[in-house]
C-alpha cells in the first residue's frame, strides 16, 4: 500500500468513526425526545422560530457566503436558486415551525383499546420511529422544517444538507441548539452533519444500530444512491407520472379547471399532471377547448393518434412520452375508450403517485378510486392537492412513492409506528 | 469457461427467468385480488377449508412421503416433529382458513374524511401491498395460514417453504387452485413454489419490480439471510429477549402468576420471558417462593450477585446471560432499584419484542408503557400474550421485531398500507 492508498483509507476510517458516534449520540438523544413532553417539545419549537427571526442577519451572511461560493463554483441556475434565502423566506421558515408546534402530538396516542376473552385488553400505542437520517440538497429551509417535524414526533434526528448549503445550515444549526437547550432538551436530538465528504452519507445509511430510517429529499440521482446503499429503511420518492382521467359523463367546465390547474398551476412539481386521458366520448367537446388554453400557457401537447385528428397542432405522442415525467410545460394526451383503458393505461405507464378522475358518474368514481393503486386518487380534483399542507399534515417530510409504510405525503404520524399495549390483572395463558 | 461453469451459469439463468415470470405472473394476478368482493375472497376461503378436509388423505400421504425423506436424509429431530402432521393438524388447517374469512375484511376502509379549506375532502383508503412474498421452513401449516391472510387481505403471494415439505406443501397447493378457480380468482393469486433450489429465494428477494415486501418466517439464519440478500422491503423477526420487571408495589400473587406463566408456559417460543428483574424493595418475599416453582418446573436460575444472596443455589449471570435468548428452560434474574435501573436494563439488553412491568402504581405503570420502546409492552400480564390470535388478530403471519412498518404480530392489516382519497368538485388549487 503507498502513502496516498493509505492516508485515504486512514480517511474513511476517521469518517466512519466520525458517523457512528453521531449515530450512538442520536440513539441517546432519541430515547429522551420520544418521552418528552408535548409542551416541551412545543416550548423548543417555538423557541426555535424565535431564534430564527433573531437571527435573521447571521442566517442571510452565511446564505450570501454560500451563494457566492456556489456561483464561482459554477452551479446551476437552478440550483442557485433554490439556495437563495431572503427576510421573506426566513419569516416563511419560522412560520412553519410555529405550525408544526400547533399540530396534535401524535406520539402516546392510545387506541382500540379491546377487552379480549383471555381476560387482557389490548390496544395501540403511536410512537416514534427513532432516529430518523435525512439527506438532502440545497434549500435551507428544509433544514428547520425537517428538524421540527422530527421534534414534534418524538424522533432524534441526523440531518445531512448539500455542501452547497452548509454556512446557512450550520446558521441555522446554532439557533436549533439554543432552542433545545432552552427547552432542557438535548442537543443532539437534532444534528446538522458539517462533514460535506460523500462517504458520511455512505456511512449513515449504514448503521441500523443508530439509525432507524433515511429519507432522501432531492433529485433522482440523490434517491437511488441513497436507495442502492442503505440497509436501513428508506422513505422513497421516486417519480411522479401523474394522470386526469376525463371520464364521458364529466362537468366540462370542472373537468377544464382541473385540467388547466392540473398542468399550468407549477410544471416542475412531482404532482403535477404529465398525461392527460380523454374518454373518446367527451373527446370533440373537450379537447379543443382545452388546447386553446394550454397553447395560451405555452404547454406543448403530444398526442395520441387520435388526438391529432382533433388537435392537427399536437405532435406525436411515442411510446416514451407516456413514461415521461416531463416536470416541464409538455402534455402528452391520449384518447381512451371507457374506465377500464383509462385505468389499464394509469397502472401500465403510471409511476403510482397521484391520478385523479373527473366525472359524474357515482359507480365509476368508487371504482377509479378503489382500483387505481397510487398513493393518491382523486375525483373531479386537481392533482396538485397531493401534498403535506393541503392534506392537513401541516408540513411533509417527503412524499413516499413507496407502498410500505407510508404512502404520499409523509407528516407527523409516517414518521411514527404503533405498538401493541396490553393491560392486565395478573393475567396468564 | 469449461463445460461446468456454463451448465450452471445456464441453471443460474433459469431459475431466474422462472422467478420473474412467476413475479410477473403474481404482479398481474395482485390487479384483480386487490379489487376482489369481500364475498369472493370469503367463498374462495371456505372452499380452501372444504378442499383440506376433502383432501385430508392425500396430504398426510404426501407429508409422510417427506417425513420417510427427512429420516433418511438425518434431519434433526425437532424439524421432523415440525414437519409432522396428522388427522387433527389438518383439521387444525382447516379451522384456521375458516377463521381467517370470518374476520372483517380490511381491504377498502376509508377513514378521516376531512373537510380541507380549499374546499377538497381528504382521508385514506387502506390497501393491500401487492405482493407478498414468503419463504418459512418445515410447518406446512404455514403454507395454509399464510395463504389464507394474503388473500384476505387482498395481496397476491408467492410462497416458498422447506424443500422437507415440498409435497406436503404441493399437496395443499393443489386445495388452493381448486379454491381459487372454483370462486373465480386467478389461481396465480397464491403461488406455491415447486422449485427447492436456494437460488429462487435469492432471486426471489431481489425483485422489487414484482414483489412489494418479504416475510422470512424460521429461524435466525433463514432471517439474517434473507435480510442481506433483500431488495425489497423484510419484515424481520428477529430475537425475543422478554422480560418481566416485578416492582416494588407488585401484588405478590399476580407477580408469581405472571413471573411462572411467561417463562414455563412454553420455552421455545419468542414471547418467553428470558429475563426477570426484580425490584429490591419486593425481592426478599417473591425470590425466594418463585425459586420453589420454577425448580419444580426444572426452570435453571442464573442470578446476579444480589440474587445468588436470596438464592444461593442459582448460577451466577454473567454479562452474556442478559442478552441471551435461551429458548430453554434457564432464566436470568436481576434484582433492579428502581423503575430506572429496570427501564435502562430493557433498553440495554433487550430486544425490544415484549416486556411487562408488574405493579400496581398507576403512574408507574404509565410511565413503563410509554418509556419501553417495545414491539408489546404490558402491564400485570404475561408475555406469552404478545400473539396474533391473542390481540384478536385471527392469526398472524410474522412477528415483526422491526420499527417500520408493523410492529409486533402482524395480522391483517399489517399486509395493507393507507392510500389517500381526495373528493372534490372540480377543485383546484
Amino acid at each position: 500500500m503507498n502513502a496516498t492508498a493509505r492516508s485515504v483509507r486512514t480517511k474513511a476510517n476517521d469518517i466512519a468513526d466520525y458517523m457512528r458516534k453521531r449515530g450512538q449520540r442520536a440513539r441517546a438523544a432519541a430515547r429522551v425526545i420520544a418521552c418528552a413532553e408535548t409542551g416541551t417539545k412545543n416550548a423548543a419549537l417555538f423557541a426555535l422560530a424565535e431564534a430564527i427571526v433573531d437571527e435573521r442577519d447571521a442566517i442571510l451572511e452565511a446564505n450570501a457566503q454560500d451563494m457566492r461560493e456556489a456561483r464561482n463554483n459554477k452551479l446551476d441556475d437552478a440550483l442557485v436558486e433554490r439556495l437563495e434565502l431572503n427576510p421573506k423566506r426566513i419569516a416563511a421558515m419560522a412560520d412553519g415551525v410555529r405550525q408544526v408546534a400547533s399540530l396534535p402530538d401524535p406520539v402516546g396516542e392510545i387506541s382500540n383499546m379491546k377487552m379480549r376473552p383471555s381476560g387482557i385488553q389490548v390496544g395501540q400505542m403511536r410512537v416514534p420511529l427513532g432516529v430518523v437520517g435525512i439527506i438532502y440538497e440545497s434549500r435551507p429551509n428544509v433544514t428547520a422544517d425537517a428538524a421540527a417535524l422530527c421534534l414534534k414526533s418524538g424522533n432524534a434526528a441526523i440531518l445531512r444538507g448539500g455542501s452547497e448549503a452548509l454556512r446557512a445550515n450550520l446558521a441555522i444549526a446554532r439557533c436549533l441548539d439554543r432552542a433545545l437547550v432552552g427547552a432542557g432538551l438535548p442537543k443532539d436530538a437534532v444534528q446538522i452533519l458539517d462533514i460535506t465528504d460523500r462517504r458520511a452519507v455512505t456511512e449513515m445509511v449504514a448503521m441500523p444500530e443508530y439509525v432507524d430510517v433515511i429519507i432522501p429529499r432531492g433529485g433522482k440521482g440523490l434517491v437511488s444512491a441513497v436507495s442502492e446503499a442503505a440497509r436501513v429503511p428508506v422513505i422513497k420518492h421516486l417519480d411522479g407520472i401523474c394522470h386526469v382521467y376525463v371520464e364521458a359523463t364529466a362537468d366540462l367546465d370542472k373537468a377544464i379547471a382541473v385540467c388547466v390547474n392540473a398542468k399550468t398551476q407549477r410544471y416542475g412539481t412531482c404532482n403535477t399532471m404529465e398525461t392527460l386521458l380523454v374518454d373518446a366520448a367527451i373527446a370533440e367537446r373537450l379537447l379543443p377547448q382545452l388546447a386553446k388554453t394550454y397553447s395560451e400557457a405555452g404547454v406543448e401537447l403530444r398526442g395520441c393518434e387520435r388526438t391529432r385528428k382533433l388537435l392537427p397542432d399536437a405532435k406525436a405522442a411515442t411510446e416514451e412520452d407516456w413514461r415521461t415525467e416531463y416536470l416541464a410545460p409538455i402534455l402528452a394526451v391520449r384518447i381512451v375508450d371507457g374506465i377500464d383503458a383509462a385505468i389499464d393505461h394509469i397502472e401500465t405507464y403510471g409511476s403510482h403517485h397521484t391520478d385523479s378522475i373527473v366525472t359524474e358518474n357515482f359507480t365509476l368514481a368508487r371504482r377509479f378510486l378503489r382500483e387505481v393503486d397510487s398513493s393518491s386518487v382523486m375525483v373531479n380534483a386537481s392533482t396538485r392537492f397531493a401534498d403535506g399542507y393541503e392534506y392537513g399534515l401541516g408540513a411533509e417530510v417527503g412524499i413516499s412513492t413507496d407502498k410500505f409504510h407510508a404512502r404520499g405525503p409523509v407528516g407527523l404520524e409516517g414518521l411514527t409506528s404503533l405498538k401493541w399495549v396490553v393491560m392486565g390483572d395478573g393475567s396468564v395463558r
